[in-house]
């Protein structure tokens, strides 16, 4: 299938790498030329100077890049993605951003007889380059059923959660979940370590029971060593909170222990954690 | 092998069973005799009038009561455990109890020539109904290895966390680790409710990622039910968060979620949900 990748970025570079690994004719466009020369050398791709020009023949129009701004500016700009493709294809984009943008997008597509899915992914670098991400989609029905094919080459999960903006809105109940989850997390590893505990003989214990996680089993480790030199970073998860706020706002649902728990994120950007993972929480407890 | 237990509460009364089943020589005590008798009469064991007179031949005393200051009157009042065991038995607490409680009374066993274990469990009613709870050990590892096969019967994993007290301190971790999770699952839930979301599809989803949990997993359907008449009891749970802000005081952790969740708790009380589950805390934010 013809198929189109905007952004190359930690996320897409991978998942774009997937699509053509996978027998895809892939197109892609970078802001920076130099990592879309890199992927068009590793993947024997081809590239474009403009998002309408990588998206000129394609079927499916992917594209992952960082915020709101950057959604709007590669979709609807005057070398934009909308400005390319051609009729019936389907822009399927892959950022974290607000369900407005992805409401608004589904305006702009509909009325160039255009397709668009809001698909944001969880499952971080590491769920990128082994095409194990979590895919969280929201749009029409008929536009999923032809890109759920085309993603499963790096989601092992593809799921239509309802119309445009419910891909956005399912991957804010994720982030709400982890702060909440991350910083129990930390307060308990932080009180196991100052009551003189084997912190690690504590959270292998643990997760045998009630507050077992993913979270447990995979940072606890990391956050007793105090490593957090990788990972999803500080400055990436004030961005999707900041999105989560700012719809809590409007939907009126009070976000008590997340609200504090972006605080707590704001302060580590203070202490120069911004590219610490999230679960760098514990910092601020053991150094306080 | 002669053993005793004091305590048929909702944890007792079947932790005690089990080991009457495994065929040791079990004789009973509990505050109202009533519960001893029907005990007495399901597992054909002896019970006592008074803990001092259920302990005299055990080689261990198993107990497991409210709080504080019903461990110190079963062990240490003039006809509790104490005065009655033989020299060389152990007692091993089961309460959820502060670290504090479990030095003391380590102290005073020693001095009897006696042997002390504070054995805290997670995994709650089902755990013990079903023998598959987790027993986190503080104490001399002589006893411990006296008591673990022993406790074996009811408890899927059985770990000695350090000396006298560091039970208790694990247990601690475990529910400070609690409060933010729920907390934040119940933020994540009552925010997809609000966004028009199918939560319920939203759930299932997520737990395919990083935010995964046994919380999620377990007590998503019935909160997006609102459904509480079960499970961990908030003013159960109001009991051990205090346990843990006092040793956070003493070891100089922080613990702001804790604290915050605690404070939730008490909110829930006053609205009535005593006997609630502790995943109520979307109450509060589905009806605040």
């Amino acid at each position: 299938m013809k198929l189109a990748f905007l952004g190359l970025g930690v996320m897409g570079y991978p998942m774009a790498g997937h699509l053509a690994k996978a027998g895809h004719d892939v197109t892609v466009y970078n802001r920076s030329t130099a990592k879309a020369e890199a992927w068009t050398k590793e993947y024997r791709g081809q590239h474009r100077a403009s998002p309408a020009e990588a998206a000129e023949d394609a079927a499916i129009v992917f594209m992952c890049v960082g915020n709101d701004d950057d959604v709007r500016a590669i979709a609807l700009g005057p070398r934009g993605a909308f400005a390319g493709m051609k009729p019936g294809a389907i822009l399927a984009d892959h950022t974290t951003a607000s369900a407005e943008v992805a409401r608004e997008l589904e305006r702009e597509a509909k009325g160039k007889g255009l397709g668009f899915l809001d698909a944001p992914v969880s499952g971080g670098q590491a769920g990128a380059v082994n095409g194990r991400l979590t895919v969280m989609v929201g749009g029409a029905e008929a536009s999923f059923r032809t890109a759920e094919p085309v993603m499963r080459h790096y989601g092992q999960a593809v799921t239509l959660m309802g119309p445009a903006g419910s891909g956005q809105l399912t991957k804010m109940v994720n982030q709400i979940m982890l702060a909440g989850l991350i910083e129990g997390l930390a307060e308990g590893l932080n009180f196991a370590m100052r009551a003189g505990l084997d912190a690690s003989q504590v959270a292998a214990v643990i997760a045998k029971g009630a507050a077992q996680s993913w979270q447990l089993e995979n940072r606890a480790p990391t956050m007793i060593e105090g490593k957090f030199d990788f990972g999803f970073a500080v400055d990436w998860m004030r961005k999707d909170l900041g999105i989560c706020l700012a719809e809590a706002r409007r939907n009126k649902s009070a976000l008590p222990v997340a609200a504090l728990v972006d605080q707590f994120y704001a302060r580590i950007q203070e202490r120069g954690g911004t590219r610490w993972d999230t679960s760098s929480l514990i910092h601020l407890l053991a150094k306080p």
